[in-house]
């Protein structure tokens, strides 16, 4: 931190336009209510998204910009999608604009890793009740090391891909629409008092949303679908990890919900791509701050190591902004298991997250603190102050295709200080006036929304 | 403990015949497969069950020896049962034997608090797939604070038990029967995963059942139990105790394959009635040693408290003898806010434990302790050598009748003295000679079982 960061964080100390702003970002934040509405193909309800729409995670980048493992996904993306039948095909399609890439972020969506979508995706459709935004987040492929989000693409790919489609997506639909909207936010609420911390644990949020079906299924069975809910429940018995998008889905809606306030430096969404690791800033409208990737202390399937890991995107991050992840962590100690660590390292990484928020979450507890409120809203200024940026717990892609393991991730300070630095350019941070013609920065990010 | 005691202790150090049958005893408690394979009227499956048994939690007592909250318990039991219409009939019917009340330990059977059975009570049917036992366990009541297993009796407890009878049991046999036996020890492996120790906490557990039986509902969909599967569906939602129920059958299976190995010290059951706190002792037959009721931290429901406790029986603590409940409570730190008590205070329990038992399980493991064995087969020599007692987490009943908190209970030493008394008495524990001439008592309780 340079001395003048130092005098505008001291000059902090008093009541100011930011910390009114944030307490309005943070109440956005906290009161959001994500509801599942729907399962539906992309083209029908993503805005904006046309036939010919491929999308991925992280901050926009043009697509020559794209490389290594991310490029692969979303020339397999057109291929999967019937857009080009080879990759060759697919490279002069994306080129010429024909076939275009945009980021997840443009679009309400969020991505798992690659975070690949395509038109005729199913995407979960989650409404935020209390502020009205809808999130997007498409379907969990399976546990399979190799996935498309993972930058993986043959047969087996592209059948998991199509049943999903074909089977999951229809049947998820008209059990929830028998069912009736679900609210996320009290599925993930008992998950962490259940062993889940809801970005790389979710074993019992999947139970519980599977259960909350249950009465649709039964009423399912004696239907034509009766072999398809046989199918569906198959596949949430064999992958714990089903409701990661679900949870990633609310995330977004409840990160979408405290963005856009003037001033406010809350941090309301993180985010992955092959060239970079970004935030955005509630107050800083629609711009993504990026730095470099983060550091990371990951577990490695057999044979693989710290050597394979490649940058391929990734917005789970989102749950850690709405406070849970590695915000939860303590609440999942059987996530050692899965990511390394042990139960000491966790409470201690999980207490030190509380120094950079700006409050403890009212319905996310952690059992093993005495259901002590999670960390939840990360602040710009407490990360730059304490020197600390928000952890992150994460799946790893390995250079040749595929997860190769999970860890802890761990952001630079870098991008936290380029976002500053356009904060004190947008805002007067010393007399705690008023911003100064920022507005338009501000309405732009708003109808984006 | 006396300067004989300690005596004995010191030559225990060298490899004696009670060592070598702790071995056996553990590796048979150890190894022990419980599998639900049915729910049926304990008239029809319980060994010796006659219409007009009742069968009460504890140690045996006459008749006449039962009083308050068991002695009543008894009495609506002979109502409900109709083997009386009024308390005062039933008193008669005892008095004279015309009713007869026995321990469930005696039929194979394990009790919830006061642990009431009759005739038509339903009951799981768990066979030990490895050593060919089977143990019974009858069915959970439901949330309500008014239980005839908490001593209470009214139209509402009365229709509760009917239901159980008439809607749940029915349910639960045709989707055992379509499903197949249940394993009960992967469900109890993972649930120390989610959250739950197994005793005070099967709030995952429940669920993981709940989802073994989930296709077989689907079935049971387009039949005329379609209703009445929504019904049961509906408890399994409102009541995250269903599960003990299933972990306390799977637990007397566990340790009745542990019972009845000579000379061995392991300590095989726990259990509760109004008089008394009692264990049993693998090598030491079938009788009961016991003592003065436990310690109790608590924590109460709102307007009660520790002078409002009545001991009316109690057999769920098999759990505890099993490597589960206290044994594992460090697995569920959510447990709190049933129990009481911090997490470090949890931590700090369950690790005392190992000083008392002799393993640390090989399936049932604790996430936060790196995923550490639980601590299982406590040894009545290493609680006197210690000092220390097996913990137990157990629901509390009231004096008024119903339950009335939870707590975490610690016995008394003195039935673990009188069970070594015993001890000596029949096997020469100085030089680690064989037992003389106790073969006798061994058979007996080889053929009860």
């Amino acid at each position: 931190m340079t001395t003048a960061d130092l005098e505008f964080v001291l000059a902090e100390s008093a009541e100011t336009e930011r910390t009114q702003a944030n307490a309005v970002a943070l109440e956005r934040l906290l009161t959001a209510e994500p509801v599942l509405v729907d399962v539906a193909p992309a083209r029908d309800v993503v805005p904006e998204m046309t036939d010919s729409t491929i999308l991925t995670s992280g901050a926009p980048l043009e697509w020559p910009q794209y490389t290594g493992g991310q490029r692969r996904s979303i020339l397999n993306a057109a291929i999967y999608e019937g857009l080009a039948d080879s990759v060759q095909a697919a490279e002069k399609g994306l080129d010429s604009g024909r076939i275009v890439v945009h980021s997840t972020q443009q679009h309400q969506c969020i991505g798992s890793v690659a975070g690949i979508y395509t038109a005729s995706m199913p995407v979960l459709v989650v409404r935020d009740e209390t502020h009205g935004g809808t999130a997007f987040c498409n379907l969990y492929e399976g546990k399979s090391r190799h996935r498309l989000n993972y930058g993986s693409y043959n047969d087996e790919v592209r059948d998991g891909l199509q049943w999903l489609q074909n089977v999951m997506a229809p049947v998820l639909a008209t059990a929830i629409d028998l069912h009736g909207p679900i609210p996320l936010k009290p599925i993930m609420t008992r998950a962490l008092r259940l062993g889940d911390e809801l970005h790389s644990r979710n074993t019992a949020a999947s139970m519980l949303f599977e259960r909350e079906l249950t009465t649709s299924f039964i009423k399912m069975g004696n239907t034509s679908s009766a072999e398809a809910v046989t199918d569906v429940l198959e596949f949430f018995r064999d992958n714990d990890y089903t409701f990661l998008r679900m949870g990633m889905a609310a995330a977004k809606a409840i990160a979408d919900a405290a963005h856009g306030v003037p001033a406010s430096t809350l941090v309301t969404g993180m985010a992955i791509n092959c060239r970079s690791f970004g935030i955005r800033i509630s107050g800083l409208g629609d711009q993504w701050f990026t730095g470099a990737h983060p550091q990371l202390v990951g577990k490695f399937f057999d044979g693989f190591g710290p050597e394979d890991v490649e940058w391929i995107g990734g917005e789970s991050c989102f749950t850690e902004v709405a406070g849970v992840g590695a915000f939860a962590q303590a609440a999942a100690p059987a996530l050692q298991a899965y990511q390394g660590g042990s139960f000491t390292t966790m409470m201690e990484n999980n207490m030190s997250l509380y120094s950079i928020t700006l409050a403890e979450h009212p319905q996310f507890a952690i059992p093993a603190m005495g259901f002590r409120g999670t960390p939840v809203g990360i602040d710009l200024v407490e990360v730059l102050r304490q020197q600390r940026t928000p952890m992150i717990d994460g799946g790893l892609a390995g250079s040749s295709g595929g997860q190769i393991g999970a860890g802890l991730l761990v952001p630079d300070l870098d991008c936290f200080r380029s976002a500053y630095d356009s904060y004190r350019a947008q805002y007067d941070p010393i007399d705690g006036s008023t911003a100064h013609g920022r507005s338009s920065s501000h309405s732009s990010q708003e109808s984006a929304r």
